[in-house]
């Protein structure tokens, strides 16, 4: 395929005219189609159902270490709760915290006792003039939102694909004590599917930073969401715990998970991970914030998996669900923009998105024409601190919730929106280019 | 019976030495029961477990607005829910946010943004030098480590058994602009069990508060919680929302409930009431914190519960377990102390408390003596902030969790450890006056 950039006035215009009339064709079918969240599909929670047959009327309430999970009792999680979202993390259970339906709050409470009340001793964040997150970008939004909440500056860091820029971290880390945390989303990163490298996950667990209380936020959200069965392509991430401990960093990380999109979004189990100072530290706001989180549902859960075999079979069935989808995705993406130069996109191997880079300029008005015609995708600029992505033109495609024949519809138009706003964009600038040269020569 | 103030030295000698046997007796029983908190009974647990048979791999897991609570979506309650935590807190369910598995969380969270971004638009109270709470006491002990927690200062207001002593509440909220809270458990109130008239609560609808920003927080737990059938027996208290509406407060009151003495301690559903201002301004905060609370739960609960009339058909069965082990505590109270002069205690309609106020300086001593024996009570001190009872008299006892042997063994130790530190108090006494005498003597 001939580059767009390429092309002629004449050609680009005839393009655009020939664009014009197949959106105009799409927009009359009505579509009604919603790409704009990571969620799970109908089928995927179809799949989990059985989950609910797990816990009835007649069933042995007792946990493993004996306790009645129907009444008060135990703060930080039941035992065989902590081995299961260990195991997820990859970490041992005696560093692990369970909390309730879902892990963005254990990461909203991780910054807000921070503001309050500071982090191991150390200053709260309310009493400091200034505090700073590094953003690698583009990254999640609600990582940013938070942080935005609280009136943290957030300076964004640029992703490559083994991980942030790990020169640039480095030097904001070292270099600034009001430097004192960073957003990774380490393991098919939200929105590219990039995994960290093994020199990045140590590059981060050798970090000096300035400030005693600088944390990794590791929001290891898809740890075991593999879109593949062959084990080359299932991308593998070294421990961020136990290299940090290696580092003689022990307490630098926090990591975050959940089995949101393992049983079902905003009704699963969410934990934190942390050395044994964290815990503490934790524990302490903890016991006064709540009675303890909800132990039947993570009873539900252990009883459900049994352990980590039993996860990883029941995300080979997700991934059997959602492997289709991001194919179907990746051939349109190819067959109609390959050699363009008006795109360029990720090949993830887990996780929920694809990440599209549009040319500058272009993402706002390809999100606009997509909405127009019915198809709502995540915000052009959700993915960049404060919704500004500074070249507007990253776009989160979101594959999973439509079913495979929405998902041909909406693809289909996406690269429809990309090529039209494209074209325009160069006519645009022939446009701009030759008004230059007429102001010149007059 | 004798008050025991009016015993001579020589009747107390040989009572002390009567109940020091008594005592020694008992301690060789090896009791091991725990009366420290207010959970319901295995029996009570067991009671609702059919409220697991109502979702299974085969329900339909649609809310009646067309939600799949499986998936994200829904940041506020499902539409059946705040109908159903409406109910339960006598409010309209536009007035209502569905929360998590528990109530506390939920006052620890209005408190918590309050001091990171504060209140409708005034200032974060963390910006301010000085922030106040007014407790009435006894109370309890879990909202005062949340204001303790915050640096909050807390100001202690007596209780009556109409509520709190309002001329000092009206005093200290309109003379005072850094009192920015008061805690209130409006109806069965933690420990008494008393319920706040209709004068008390219009008077708190009537509030002038010199803070803008003041809040009754009206922690709801026990709304329908009553221990009787009898509608006489039956406490009934005005609805907080709409009395401060018409007293043109809207926004002066927050209100919690939670099903967590309903349906299972801690696995249950809470919520918040409050007037459109203030849910607008809570709901700025819960869209940064959260993805959503646990909507399957919210669905269980609504199907199993149906409706009002299924929630009090329901907590009937709870009073009928409750009911003996309240009056086999209050007939031991009332046969062995009353007369004495050594104990006064409440007889509530409903609750999971009965408060026991002893001769002053005695009650740590009672509770340390009923734990050398194999009882724990919860900890004397602990209904006062700061865990401090000026006079050290107040014990809760908490009838519901032993079983009724169990609860016969507790309540005779108790009432034995209550004449025992009593007795031992009044010999205390007379060797004081004699010493005082001996020395104006001499």
């Amino acid at each position: 395929m001939k580059a767009y950039q390429e092309l002629s006035r004449d050609e680009l215009l005839s393009l655009k005219a020939k664009l014009e009339k197949e959106y105009e064709d799409v927009k009359g079918k009505g579509l009604k189609l919603d790409m704009s969240r990571g969620k799970p599909s109908v089928a995927q929670l179809d799949m989990g159902m059985d989950i609910f047959d797990v816990l009835n009327s007649q069933s042995d309430m007792t946990s493993i270490e004996g306790v009645d999970v129907r009444n008060y009792g135990v703060l930080d999680g039941l035992g065989e709760a902590k081995q299961m979202m260990a195991d997820i993390m990859g970490v041992k259970a005696e560093n692990v915290i369970v909390y309730g339906n879902a892990s963005l709050n254990v990461m909203y409470d991780a910054v807000s006792s921070a503001v309050t009340h500071g982090v191991m001793g150390c200053t709260p964040w309310c009493k400091l003039d200034k505090v700073k997150f590094l953003c690698p970008v583009p990254g999640y939004d609600r990582h940013f939102a938070i942080t935005q909440h609280f009136g943290i500056e957030m300076i964004t860091v640029p992703m490559t694909p083994q991980g942030p820029d790990m020169d640039l971290v480095e030097k904001l880390v070292s270099g600034d004590e009001s430097v004192k945390g960073i957003w990774c989303v380490p393991k098919y990163s939200n929105p590219q599917g990039y995994t960290y490298s093994d020199e990045t996950v140590r590059r981060f667990a050798n970090l000096k930073p300035a400030a005693k209380d600088f944390r990794i936020f590791w929001d290891n959200a898809y740890s075991v969401h593999h879109l593949y069965e062959e084990e080359e392509r299932q991308d593998k991430i070294l421990e961020i715990l136990s290299e940090c401990e290696k580092a003689g960093n022990p307490d630098m990380a926090y990591e975050f998970a959940s089995t949101s999109k393992i049983s079902f979004s905003g009704a699963g189990v969410a934990a934190i991970a942390a050395s044994k100072g964290n815990l503490e530290c934790i524990r302490k706001t903890l016991t006064i914030q709540t009675i303890g989180y909800d132990k039947i549902n993570q009873l539900r859960h252990v009883r459900y998996f049994k352990d980590f075999e039993g996860i990883k079979a029941h995300m080979r069935k997700h991934a059997a669900l959602m492997r289709p989808k991001f194919e179907a995705v990746l051939k349109v993406l190819e067959e109609e923009l390959a050699g363009t130069g008006i795109g360029e996109w990720t090949r993830p191997n887990g996780g929920y998105f694809i990440s599209f880079q549009s040319m500058e300029g272009c993402a706002k008005a390809i999100v606009a024409k997509c909405k127009e015609a019915g198809v709502t995708l995540t915000g052009a600029g959700a993915t960049y601190p404060y919704g500004r992505d500074p070249k507007d033109s990253n776009i989160r495609i979101a594959p999973t919730y439509p079913s495979p024949e929405e998902l041909a519809l909406a693809t289909d138009l996406f690269v429809l929106c990309v090529k039209l706003v494209s074209v325009e964009k160069l006519v645009e600038k022939y446009a701009r280019t030759e008004g230059f040269c007429e102001k010149k020569a007059g």
